[in-house]
Order: C-alpha cells, then structure tokens, then sequence
C-alpha cells in the first residue's frame, strides 16, 4: 500500500509549566489529536517566556518537522511574548494585523478594546489567522507553524480550525493486547523476537502500577492494517502460550 | 542576599507519549518538585524511542544544565533502549552493573531473574545506581543525568533517592494573586508597568477557562522573598484601584 507520512512537533511556551504552576494537558490532547486524522507527532518541547529560547527551539523544530503547533503566550499581558518571537524566528516584520483587528472589533465594546487587548492582534507579516469560538483574539499560522493559546479549551478550538489548512498523511492503524498480570520480563524476550520479526510494525509494551501491582498492555502501530493485524495475532499467540504454560493442566 | 542557581532539564523518553496513548504526569511532577527544592526546570523535551533521538536530545540538554533527569525506556522489553542510548551519549561502555544484578537477586527468584530482567542490570560504566522501593531494578546516574522509570509511582520513588545526590539552589519564593475575573486585558497594561519596574521578580499572568468564562491569576517569583513582597503589593494595590474604580459609589 502507499503510504504517506506527516510529521509535527509541539513548541510548549510558559514559565508556568516549567515552574510546575500549571500541569500541561496540551500535548497529550494534541498528540492523541493528531494520530487520529494521520499527522505524526514526533517531538515535543516546554520552553520558558523567553524570546531566544523560543526563537532557537522554533527554528529547530520548523526545519525538521512538517508542523509545528505552539502553545501559549498569545494573550494581552507583558509576558505574552510568542508573536514577536515567532515573527523573528521567520525573519519577518510583526504589525498589527487588520483582519485581527477587524474581527476583534466585532467581539470587545470599543471602550474595551484597548492598547493591551490591540497587541493581540499583532502578528507576523504573512500570516493567516486562526479563528476560535471561544475567545476573542484569533491565533494564527505561519508557513508550517501553528500558534495557539495556551488554555486547553481556547487551544483546542484552535486546532479544530487549524487542521482544515494542514495535509494529512496515512492513518497509523493501532492495535492494544492486554497482557494483564503477566511481568513484562515473563515475555520480553519473545515480544522481542516478535519484534525483530515484523519490522514494518512498532510494538511497544506499557507497565501501570496500581494497589502494589504492575499491569501491561502491549501496543502494534502500523500504517499497513493487514501488517499490523499480522503482528497482533503472533502478540496474542505468544501471550496464549503463556498463559497456558503458567496453568496447571 | 546571595542567590544560587541551579538548573535542569528533563527529557520524557518513550513513543507512548508522542502517540497520544499514554498521558504523561512526569514533566509536571518533576517541575513542581524541583521547584520546592529550589532546582530550576528550564526546558522539557519529549522524544520517542529511537537512539539517535535520545542521544541527541541528551547531549544538548546535558551540556546545557546542571541536571538531566530522564524518564522511561529502562524495562526489560525490546523497546527500552535508554540505557544504551545514555551509555552512548556519554561515550561510555556499558555492562551489566554487578551491584544492580546483587541487588535484583535479592528481588527476583532465581527462576525469575531471566536474560530479559537481567537487561535491567545494564548500565553505562561510571554510573552509581539510584535505587527505589516500588520496582526491582534501579535507576542510575552518570555525570549530571539521572535516568528514572517511566511510570510515574516508581518514577517518583526514584526521584527521591536520587535529589539526595544532587546540589540545590535559593528556592524561589511564589506569590499567587487571585484576580478574579477582572480580565487580563483590563490589567495588562498596568501588570506590564509593575513588571517593568520590579525586574528583579517575574510577573506571570494565567487565566483559565471554565463554564464560558475566563478567570485570571498573577502569579509574582523571584529568589529574595522582600522582593518578591514589593512586587505582590503593588500588584495587590493594582487590582485593587480596579476593583474600586469598577464598583459603583
């Protein structure tokens, strides 16, 4: 079958997840997202409210990946800094965009739109905006990077616009085996094996601990349905003679 | 007063993360822990389970802080490669630790401790070992870098043991001041002239989103706790001339 593969990274920007404040929930969100309509994420990286980390950070990640979708530091205040940096990243001029402002016009009282609430409509010369339900202040897409606020709900919104403008790749097909209650060292030799066997298929294999025990789950990820339905049954064969080894006859 | 400054990074290994399958927990309870012990969390990376990703990812990040503390990719199956990967970064030889395999023969029967298992012994040369009461085999630490399980309880357990080894800095004194919902934009331009001319505290200011609407709070860090109070009042003296010019006389 032919395949096409998609790739994307997710630019994390706020003092407030590296200080621990703020637990980030957008790049599990956007991951699970992305898999689902066929982008792979590849990488993901936390920075703090500063310009040259995220200008380094940015151009490392838009040189490698497909997309990137930031998150955070598009909002009114002082440490809202995403929109100039990403503008130098690109070596672009920032202005005030007029389709923001006109859109936002139409959202704040005019005696509420004032200088603070204006800056978020400043944008990189050659972007498009990314509009949202939830929030007045659109986000915005330059070449291959999505900028994105950081309050999940408002980041989310984004996304669901943003992905209308981004190419899709081939779906990856997954596939999870519970392995229950048996250890992981019980059968990773021949998981391994199984592992060598089917190259074109990932297998992963996942402890939890939960109540002073482990439990495992065993994912197969393919872009191939029928491959990783093949790898799927040597798992589950592998796991039955397992079980049936460790049963008294 | 004198100010220490330590830093750090944590790089999240594993492809369940990047997929969307697994949430992680890690980075957020590593930022907040090394917070309270007065290590800054500077930059976080998630990347899958590919050696020459994690070697890369390490070696920038190593050379960069104080600490790396790495999280998954140390089990017994075909998928937990950190070891090498680590062992690789540092051009260091690895083998099986003799102290490891001690210690994990007191843990496992003798009938349990099978080629898979013994993997977990395997450890860069020149590493010491960070041991945890949740799980068998140790974590370990080479150089500045901390390698830790990926599942969050034991992950934490060896988190513990291994701060014991590490120098720490002048903790930041955090002040968090509800604003309600006054909107960012209403106090955006004010909170920007404090943060101007307070430079020896950082100003965040964070809203979320619930139930249609937003609430907002401003959040003063710094290391001298007298700055950190300077800063916080005029915040507080801020909010308040809002709260009073907004309410009716």
């Amino acid at each position: 079958m032919s395949e096409k593969i998609v790739t994307a990274a997710v630019l994390v920007i706020g003092d407030e997840i590296l200080s621990g404040r703020t637990k980030d929930r957008n790049i599990g969100y956007i991951a699970e997202y992305l898999a689902n309509i066929g982008v792979d994420l590849r990488e993901a990286r936390v920075v703090p409210d500063i310009e040259d980390e995220i200008v380094a950070a940015l151009n490392a990640l838009r040189a490698r990946y497909d997309y990137v979708f930031t998150t955070g530091g598009i909002g009114p205040t002082h440490d809202d800094i995403t929109a100039d940096a990403v503008a130098k990243a690109f070596g672009a001029a920032i202005d005030e965009d007029p389709r923001a402002l006109a859109l936002m016009r139409t959202r704040y009282k005019s005696d509420e739109l004032n200088a603070a609430r204006r800056r978020m409509a400043r944008m990189p010369v050659g972007a498009e905006l990314v509009d949202n339900p939830v929030s007045p202040p659109p986000g915005f897409r330059i070449g291959n990077v999505v900028v994105m606020a950081g309050v999940p709900a408002v980041m989310q919104a984004m996304l669901d616009t943003a992905v209308k403008t981004i190419e899709t790749g081939t779906k990856m097909t997954v596939q999870t085996i519970d392995a229950g209650a048996i250890p992981e060292g019980r059968y990773a030799e021949a998981l391994g094996a199984i592992a060598a066997a089917h190259g074109e298929t990932i297998i992963g294999s996942y402890p939890s601990y939960a109540d002073g025990s482990f439990r495992n789950q065993i994912v197969v990820r393919g872009r191939d349905p029928a491959k990783v339905a093949t790898t799927q049954a040597a798992v589950e064969a592998m796991l039955a003679e397992i079980r049936a080894a460790a049963k008294p006859v």
